[in-house]
């Protein structure tokens, strides 16, 4: 690890240069700036408060825009019986193989075919209570999510991109036509798009999975993209049109307007603490976290300069900008510590992230201003007092359409379209991001790609035209156009 | 189960009567208004829409109160590694029997030694964090708070007093003096209290539990104790001060500002879903649900009277009426489906507990009215149109404070004093409530009063004065005076 350092304060920061290895400066980020820290237990992370915060921002903004959308928040059980997993067939060849087993509760072994497994997601229980609830096509559609915990045993973990226990909200829906099931599928996943890109400025690409990649019992997946600073694709989110498959598995049926007994049309989407991951590495730097106002645990530090008598006149003012800020809901901290130096300070939070920095000192006092300090651009500026109020929220909101224009314009700049194999193979060794090529919609040529390349098929984005072409493995004629990249 | 019927509309609602046998109107409440359903793992229940809307206020609620005495949220993970448990003697003891075993994930059983416990709490994992991060006392004090489920390993059930799985907040502190943590464990108490009475109307008494009941390794274990409508008592909330037991155990030591190495003092405090079974059973009548206000999913709930061209005239108006509450920050829910009468509609949300309805029909657009029927107090009163956006928030705090003045005046009617043994003994047969009586502080005598009238010690309220007196179990000599109730 080199230690990379301020040059005109030589604060070190610990943290790997980006460019130096991706991967170490991740880890160097999550650690340092405390977002999380490895517990006793492999696989699992503790989410530290400042990175819980992102997480409570992330949660706060997707929760109102569920309940906008007619949807109600509900808890199910940690807990499946085993029988319950094996009812859909491709669910249960998709998640037993990484599921945790639970054999002894007090003082009582479980009996084979009487143990738990914890749930690595939560069809089968939900859809157990459907078809209890769901009597009617009156009772139709029901919109019910949940937060919560859940388990999947990996072998290869990493904070926040993929541990064994994360956290997550999961959308259960159940419809009375194919139509609406397929209509909330596709709505779920414009909700995910546009909370990406106006809340973590991430911007992604809608699309449909292939069926290699859908969810173990799905009809159809959608999923959200989104490029990480590497050039590597993150799965940000998924939505799940399920057909009738888990409604046949697990009886949810009900009387329809013509009196029959029909299967509802389910759905299932999610999001995790993922999005965490995704928010380091779309937009972090070398000195650290980058973190967009929306999302930030703090918006604005406040650094007063500690110069001879600034207690009583620099603090004082500092104070009345923390609160004045405060009134006008912009999250600020005023780190007054007497231990750091500024430039310490300086180095720690733009470590963390914090999209704006105010340092005030006693010749700031004389001329009634402060000195701002942007995260993204670093551009300095000084500040009237009098314009704070105004200014600070739109130079936050200026901050967060940036760092979108800014990530949408790296996506772009490592986005490759590709006629030939020999083109593909370039493009995925020389520079990588998204490659979008013709494919014959065969999963051989698929595994293939991926075999000789690394790069899987991210998605079809939404609204793909019917282009008429040749595969770009086999050769084969072709209709579409898919993405590829190498993934988390 | 006896059908109760509105004997003016005759609508069945299927609420065994509270007097006939309180533990099943309970579970009718429960179930009818679908705050909670079983789910098939035993003991584990789902909370329903209805249910969890409860929760999200109570969490809202609770949690700004939790960061405006600076505490912030983290998450730890679900499992905690079996020798772990084992590092405080007292706390394995406490809950070794009932903890459930995670023995395989994926394809690997774990070996002995290996195997994980689903969390009971987590005093445990936090305390291995805690020794890891504080380093010094300017580390402290460490005020986290976490949002989660638990498992405890129940062999009897009920929707949210006792269930296998449940949902609470745990707060662990950390801090440099024996004197803070103390402070803390009371703040915490006193927040508890507060919060109970002013957003749940539930009246509790704050005070120190009797070392038989207090928490597996903690030095002093504080309670708030609700009373019940059947005049049983509920244990709705504690905070555990942990003396140095923790940091011993976990090696919480920090370097202190003398420059020697000494151990930190901890606290552990946390509610849970238990609460909402509290709300039930505080407020609760024949008719079922009765919500305080502040925590009620639907505050007013409005009923358009279907007569003549309803549609085009009472219906614009009660959309009207929604719309101008909603603006007020009223949780309205407009109840126009044309499947149910009135009647129908006015039995069902009774029985959800909704505070305020709110009737309108073509009379009263002609009067320029609104009929409200509180369900406190079933009182119902004409509002003038013009009023309504003052009146109804005015209205729903009368309600609140009448429901936490009805529940003290319960309590005081349920609250005796006894100086013998034989007075005891009457009033915990003759009628269930709080009994006072002096104890001479033996863990025998408790055991005793408890073997013979089923009834526990609650807690010694906080500023008891000291009385001199006799020990109503052995006569011996006393000093305080203890609440004493059977308890949930």
């Amino acid at each position: 690890m080199v230690p990379v350092a301020d040059k005109k304060e030589s604060f070190v920061t610990e943290i790997t240069p980006r460019s130096e290895d991706f991967s170490r400066w991740y880890l160097d980020v999550v650690r340092r700036a405390e977002l999380a820290d490895y517990s006793p237990v492999k696989g699992c992370m503790v989410i530290r408060p400042y990175g819980y915060a992102i997480w409570e921002h992330i949660q706060r903004l997707l929760d109102a825009r569920f309940k906008a959308t007619g949807h109600v928040n509900a808890y199910f059980p940690l807990f499946l019986p085993e029988g319950l997993l094996m009812k859909e067939k491709e669910h249960v060849e998709g998640f037993a193989p990484q599921v945790a087993w639970v054999t002894r509760g007090g003082d009582e072994d479980f009996a084979d075919g009487q143990r738990l497994i914890i749930r690595p997601t939560s069809e089968v229980m939900i859809g157990t209570m459907y078809a209890k609830w769901i009597k009617s096509w009156r009772d139709l559609p029901v919109l019910i999510n949940q937060w919560a915990n859940v388990v999947r045993w990996e072998k290869v973990t990493r904070p926040f991109l993929r541990t064994t226990e994360f956290l997550w909200q999961e959308g259960h829906t159940a419809h009375e036509t194919a139509e609406e099931g397929e209509a909330e599928t596709l709505k779920i996943l414009g909700l995910y798009k546009e909370f990406a890109e106006t809340e973590l400025a991430m911007p992604v690409i809608d699309g449909l999975k292939s069926d290699s990649e859908k969810f173990a019992g799905a009809s159809r997946t959608y999923s959200i993209e989104a490029l990480m600073g590497d050039g590597r694709a993150l799965q940000a989110g998924t939505s799940h049109n399920l057909g009738q498959n888990f409604a046949k598995a697990f009886e949810i049926q009900f009387q329809g307007r013509d009196k029959t007994l029909q299967h509802a049309w389910t759905t299932s989407w999610g999001v995790s603490t993922r999005l965490i991951g995704g928010v380091i590495m779309t937009h972090g730097d070398d000195s650290g976290l980058v973190l967009p106002p929306h999302i930030a645990p703090y918006q604005v530090v406040i650094v007063p300069i500690p110069r001879g008598d600034w207690k009583q006149t620099v603090l004082p003012a500092a104070e009345a900008i923390a609160s004045e800020l405060g009134a006008k809901g912009v999250r600020v901290k005023l780190d007054a510590s007497e231990e750091n130096s500024p430039g310490w300070k300086f180095a720690e939070w733009e470590l963390r992230g914090v999209p704006l920095r105010l340092e005030i000192g006693p010749k700031d006092i004389e001329k009634a201003q402060v000195f701002s300090a942007r995260r993204d651009t670093r551009e300095k500026a000084a500040i009237p007092l009098a314009d704070l109020a105004a200014r600070v929220p739109a130079l936050l909101e200026e901050i967060q359409a940036n760092l979108l224009a800014r990530a949408r314009v790296f996506r772009e700049e490592h986005t490759t379209e590709v006629a030939t194999w020999d083109e593909f193979k370039n493009a995925m060794e020389g520079r990588p991001g998204f490659v979008i090529a013709a494919w014959c919609g065969s999963a051989d040529c698929e595994a293939q790609i991926k075999a000789e390349t690394q790069a899987t098929l991210r998605n079809i984005p939404l609204g793909s035209p019917r282009v008429d072409g040749q595969c770009v493995k086999c050769n084969g004629a072709s209709h579409v156009k898919a993405w590829f990249a190498k993934a988390y």
